[in-house]
C-alpha cells in the first residue's frame, strides 16, 4: 500500500490512523474532516502525516487505501464526491455502524472495490485527541461483501484488519444491520431513554441525578456517546431499530405483568433464566 | 458495643463485619443464615466469629446489634422470631434496597430501636466469597428514621457507617423507594428485559449472544445479580418500580416516534440533552 486515506478523523478514523502506524505501516497516512480543528488536532498529535478539509485535494495523494470514519449517513455524499478524486484501483472501505441497504448504495456510487465493514471496538468517547492504537486488538470486525464485491479488494481489507489484531466475520449486510440493531443500537436506544426517564421524573425537591450509586451510572455510560453519530445510526438502521425496541418493549411488559400480579415462581424463573443466559456470555 | 449480628451471611452480610473489623471493630462478630454451607464459608474465610442456622441460639450472644442483609422480603418474620432471644436494648437495622411500609411494618414489630437503612454500594455479585471490607467507603448510606425512632439508635447506626468510610444522608421512607426505584430497581429491569429480549430475537441460525461488543456486555452486567434478592426488591418496591417502568417506556416511546418519523431535528436535541445530563453526574 502507497498511501491511506482517513474520512472523519475522530475517534474511530484517529483510532485506525494510530494503529496501522503501530503496526508498522510506512506510507502516508492522510485525513480529510470538515473540521480544521480536527485536522490540526490530528497533526499536532501526529495522527495523521498531512490532513485537508477541502476533498479535491486528495487527488494528489496517490491512495491505495480510503477508510470512511465519519458518521454513517455521510457515506454516500462523500463516496459521490471522493470517486472523483482518487484512481479506480483505490480500496475503499470503512467502519460504520450501519451496514444494510447503505452498502449496496455506496457500491453503486464505487463499484466493486468498496468492501463494506464495522469493528465492533468503540467507547463512549468521540474526538482525536481520545483515540487508541490498540482499539481493535481481539475485537471482532465485521465485513459485509456481496456477491459483487472484488475478491482483491475484500482479501486487502481483511489482511489489514487481522495485521491490525481484529478477528474478521462475514455477514450479510441485512444480517448485518438485524444483530446489531439488537446487540448494539437497542442498548444505546435504552441507555439515551433511561437519562430521560430521571430528566422527567426529577422533582423540583427531588434531583434524581444525585443518587447514581444504585446501577444507573456505569449502565448509562453509553448515554455520552455522541449524538449526531447515533441520530444518524438509529435513522439509518431504522427498521432494525423499532423492531428491537418492540421487542424489548414486550420482554419489558412481561416483567412488568409478573411483578404487577405478584407471580413469584414465574418472575424467579424470568430473572433466573437471564442471568444464566447472561453468565454464558463472560 | 459488645457484639453483632449479621442477618444473611451473603455478600452485603460479608462486607458489612468484614468492613467492621477492618475498622478496629474488637467484639465478636456472629453471623444467622438458613444455609449452613454460607455459615460455614464464612467462619472458614474469617469473616464471622461464630454462626448458626438456629435463629433462637443468638439469645447467648449478647447482642449490641443486629444489620438484617438477608433478602429484603424475609425481615418481618426473621424480625418477629429474632425479638424473643435479643435484649430490648438491641438495635437492628438493615442493608436492603427497599423502605417505604417496610420500615414501618418492621417498627411495629421491634419498637423504636430499628433504623431503616440501605448503602447504595454493591455489585452484580453474591455470596459471602466476594464480600468486600472496602464496600461502603466514600458511598451514600440512606437512613430512614421515622417519628418513633430513637435518637440513640438512630446516632448509633449513623456512627458505625461513617466510622466505615460511608456518608450519610436522611431520607424518608416513602422518598426512598420513589428515587431508588427510578435510579437503582428501574435499571435492573431494564437490565433483565435487554437480556430476554436477545433471547426472544435469537433466531436457530442467529445467536445474538455471540455478538456481545456494541455495548451490551457492560450494559447488562447487572442483569448477573442474584434472582431471589431482585424478585423481592421488585415485589417489596413494586408500586415504584412499575410508576419508573411506565416512565421509561413513555421515554423510549418518544424516542421510538422520533426515529420512526425521521424528526433529525427533535431527535439531535433529544440525544443531546440526554448526553449532557449524563456527563454532569461524572
Amino acid at each position: 500500500m502507497e498511501s491511506v486515506l482517513v474520512v472523519g478523523v475522530g475517534f474511530m478514523g484517529g483510532s485506525f490512523a494510530k494503529a496501522l502506524r503501530k503496526h508498522g505501516f510506512k506510507g502516508k497516512i492522510y485525513g480529510y474532516d470538515i473540521n480544521p480543528e480536527s485536522i490540526a488536532k490530528a497533526k499536532t498529535l501526529g495522527v495523521i502525516d498531512e490532513g485537508t478539509t477541502n476533498l479535491p485535494e486528495v487527488k494528489d495523494f496517490n491512495l491505495s487505501l480510503v477508510m470512511l470514519s465519519s458518521p454513517v449517513r455521510t457515506f454516500e455524499g462523500i463516496a459521490r464526491e471522493l470517486k472523483k478524486y482518487i484512481s479506480s484501483e483505490a480500496v475503499v472501505t470503512d467502519q460504520g455502524s450501519v451496514k444494510g441497504e447503505l452498502v449496496y448504495r455506496l457500491e453503486e456510487i464505487l463499484g466493486s472495490r468498496y468492501v463494506g465493514g464495522h469493528p465492533i471496538a468503540g467507547t463512549e468517547r468521540s474526538g482525536v485527541e481520545h483515540s487508541i492504537a490498540e482499539l481493535y486488538e481481539g475485537k471482532k470486525v465485521i465485513l459485509t461483501p456481496t456477491e459483487r464485491t472484488d475478491v482483491k479488494a475484500l482479501g486487502l481489507v481483511r489482511e489489514i484488519w487481522e495485521e491490525l489484531g481484529g478477528e474478521v466475520e462475514y455477514m450479510t449486510p441485512e444480517l448485518h444491520d438485524y444483530v446489531f440493531g439488537i446487540v448494539s443500537h437497542l442498548p444505546h436506544a435504552v441507555a439515551f431513554a433511561l437519562v430521560d426517564t430521571l430528566i422527567k421524573l426529577s422533582k423540583p425537591d427531588v434531583d434524581l441525578f444525585k443518587y447514581p450509586g444504585g446501577g444507573f451510572k456505569d449502565f448509562t455510560r453509553i448515554a455520552k456517546s455522541d449524538p449526531v453519530m447515533w441520530r444518524d445510526i438509529f435513522l439509518a438502521n431504522k427498521e432494525n431499530v423499532l423492531l428491537a425496541i418492540e421487542g424489548f418493549i414486550n420482554s419489558l411488559r412481561e416483567l412488568e405483568r409478573l411483578i404487577r400480579g405478584e407471580k413469584e415462581e414465574e418472575l424467579t424463573e424470568f430473572l433466573r433464566e437471564v442471568k444464566t443466559k447472561r453468565m454464558e456470555i463472560d
